[in-house]
């Protein structure tokens, strides 16, 4: 085995399966160790499992030992925004006048390499406070910001999805390119960062109204001529934006704009779609195609209610993931994103219980709002995994996955907190019930707080008690 | 002036009337010193103004000086459970089937002397940490824990209101008390504890569901026989609720409920209020009464929507308090109460607009629900005041008011607010919209961490830095 190998000794919590296939028993989906080891190779997950078991296999190697703590896979960010970073949480304005007002003139600054290299920073250190160690990212109309994303995950060696950020209409001069010239360059920078180290490209057109059709044309040229990467943007987040994009691209849905152009299937994520119809999800369902679930975002500019229920129907379930939406998201922490999802299955649930004529009750899709711990810390880790088709690199401890993890305290956070977890468990987590309770309270009472640790490829990025994040050993 | 004189210099901002009354204008309403002093005489507000005036004046008082800080007045919790402190942010149900699995158990505990001292320590230690000064609470149908609350209140000096909560139906055997006893109960603790200090009593029927005609009817006595006392208790929160409510009272609507037994008017505040009808809430405004608007508390048990813009029509502008509403809210900190206000006003706000029918737009009922910081932070201190007739002790800094108030730090908080707040204030704010603006971030991206130091009386009972919260001199 040599002196390459390590391990982490804790209380380990992982996920299998999508625990919405398991109603009544969604445990099934979890895997639990009170006393677990996970041996690291190379920055990848040697073995996982009991310590009882493994510490035989691996008697030789040297173990940290993290005691008190849940150790998880990393959290996934499904749509954040680089160039928000620091106009999260600006006053007043819902989704297409706060583009005008607040977006689009941050955004601009990060043409400039300087400004773009410590945006870029600012974003890395917020995600590893918050315990996200992948994203799918935008950046802006300019390549400079697409550059310095990439070079800065490329520091911390995170896996990271992102792109140029096609933009040709409704935006001020300055803020938007022309179709040929986001073609031209988001060939050089597909070329250049897709699959260089843990990098992964993404056609990104900004949202449908934003893009003319030869904006949309390019988009599909270049997914034909590079099948293998992403295509990540904007669906049906307001009702205003999504009537007008479809009198704009004459289609009969929002979906369907981007249909018309092959660019819906597998690694394809629009965020939001608050405002989907039930066709629609039935397609993207059929498509393999994913929405990214942004709540924070969808309360903060008053966007809607995300249908949780109706995107889990187990006859047309849509793979999803998480996402801050950053500074649509007036906070990092993809905690606070459970939080926020929990509020908005809630308020769906309430509206579906509540309906005065039994015949539009939906009582399963009522139940499929309610995000249990394990639905909620799913959809952060695996679930985000899968809805970007990398369930063979990250996602959980599985052998052979990029060892991404997350150290939480159960503990820590608001005041609160301690005697609220006191109730739950005396000492320590002794059952998957048990800890699924303790990231319940972590989810609800908790938040960026809750994350005492962020390992990156085994390496340990940043510590709550040490302040501020390092960088990965090519620093 | 003699050895009693002491005084604060520092950032002062805090309001001299309702900032929805100056629509568009709305630094009208407050009151700002870059660089201010408060002189503070046993424990009250002896003047206040600016340093360079008043330090003439004062020149010999010892000063504190505050830097980098902004000084605003302690925050007013309208609706909150003393005894839900341990089980804020628990899983899975709506108000109702809520009460009975996580409530009801827990409340019962309050029964024990022990347990309700230590609830109540951890209660108003989890205040102070938040910066709340004065709370309106419920306690348990059992007086063991109506006195552990005002002997913890009275050990901090806190100017609070509480009372024995009345339920004698709706509840589990143990959890309820007959109308007879909380008469004969009430009737002694309001005697020992209204006024008693800075302890005021609440007539606290716990909701209208919850109580006989026999129960409502010893209210109505109990108010009769001691007019100057509040009523505190719950409105209108969900639709099955609601409906329940008006079935089991026969009455038009919730409010009516408690009009029948004359409970509405100045001093009486309902909790919630989701789903009052525009001619309830024109009552209300008639009345004097209050509501207490409590967004954490309807995101997380999925309650609804409160109609903030309604609420303040100029035509009926109903007396409002914010409420945390612990336990079914999930978060003990006004700070993230202000955060999930913006939000529920935002997607008001969203309805209003969006509508597809423009005759039943209301812009002006839109634009009402916008919580700008002015008036949220308005709503938890002077509008907090005003809601419960305390607006000449308490809620701003005039010469006479008592000396409850809060220190912000508005850098503090996750990691994006450094960079965040670096945008709006190069340095310290100089001006009203300079403090506004920082007010809005630690509202939206701040929480607890951003209350730096609560005071109480003109005695420091908290500081961040020093971690636990003191008890005052008469520990």
């Amino acid at each position: 085995m040599g002196n390459s190998l390590s391990a982490i000794r804790g209380i380990f919590f992982d996920f299998i399966d999508d625990p919405w296939k398991h109603v009544g028993e969604e445990e099934k989906s979890a895997r639990f160790y009170a006393d677990g080891l996970l041996v690291l190779e190379e920055g990848k997950v040697k073995a996982f499992g009991s310590f009882a078991e493994l510490s035989l296999q691996f008697g030789d190697v040297p173990v940290t030992h993290i005691p008190d703590r849940i150790i998880m896979p990393g959290f996934i960010d499904g749509h954040i925004h680089l160039p928000q970073t620091r106009i999260l949480g600006s006053f007043g304005q819902q989704l297409l006048p706060w583009l005008l007002k607040w977006v689009f003139p941050e955004e601009k600054k990060y043409s400039d390499p300087e400004y773009a290299k410590e945006g870029s920073r600012q974003f890395f250190e917020n995600l590893l406070q918050s315990g996200t160690t992948t994203c799918q990212a935008f950046t802006t109309h300019d390549p400079v910001s697409t550059e310095a994303f990439f070079e800065e995950a490329t520091k911390r060696n995170m896996r990271v999805v992102s792109g140029l950020t096609g933009i040709d209409r409704f935006a001020p001069e300055g803020s938007m390119d022309t179709a040929e010239n986001f073609y031209r360059d988001s060939k050089r920078l597909l070329e250049k960062w897709h699959k260089n180290g843990r990098n992964l490209y993404a056609i990104t057109p900004r949202f449908a109204l934003g893009c003319t059709p030869e904006m949309m044309k390019v988009c599909e040229r270049l997914k034909n001529e590079h099948p293998d990467v992403y295509i990540n943007t904007h669906i049906s987040e307001t009702p205003t934006e999504t009537r007008e994009c479809i009198e704009y691209h004459h289609t009969a849905d929002y979906l369907a704009a981007y249909e018309k152009y092959n660019l819906v299937g597998p690694r394809f994520t629009g965020g939001h779609g608050v405002w989907l119809s039930d066709e629609e999800f039935r397609r993207l369902a059929s498509s393999g195609a994913a929405i990214s679930f942004c709540p924070v975002s969808n309360l903060f500019l008053g966007s809607g209610l995300f249908r949780l229920g109706k995107a889990k129907d187990p006859q047309h379930t849509v793979k999803l993931s998480f996402g801050s939406d950053v500074g649509g998201g007036n906070r990092f922490s993809m905690i606070n994103v459970l939080d926020e999802a929990y509020k908005t299955g809630m308020c769906n649930t309430t509206i579906l219980e509540g309906r005065v004529d039994p015949r539009s009750q939906d009582l399963s899709e009522a139940e499929r709002n309610k995000l249990s711990p394990y639905r909620a810390f799913w959809s952060v880790t695996l679930g985000g995994a899968e809805s970007l088709y990398l369930q063979d690199k990250i996602g959980n401890f599985d052998a052979g996955k990029e060892a991404d993890f997350v150290v939480l305290d159960w503990k820590a956070g608001p005041r609160a907190m301690t005697w609220s977890q006191s109730r739950l468990v005396e000492d320590q987590p002794a059952t998957v019930e048990d800890a699924a309770n303790l990231l319940f309270s972590i989810m609800m009472v908790g938040d960026d707080r809750s994350v005492d640790q962020t390992w990156i490829m085994g390496n340990k990025l940043y510590s709550r008690t040490s302040g501020e994040p390092a960088l990965a050993g090519t620093r």
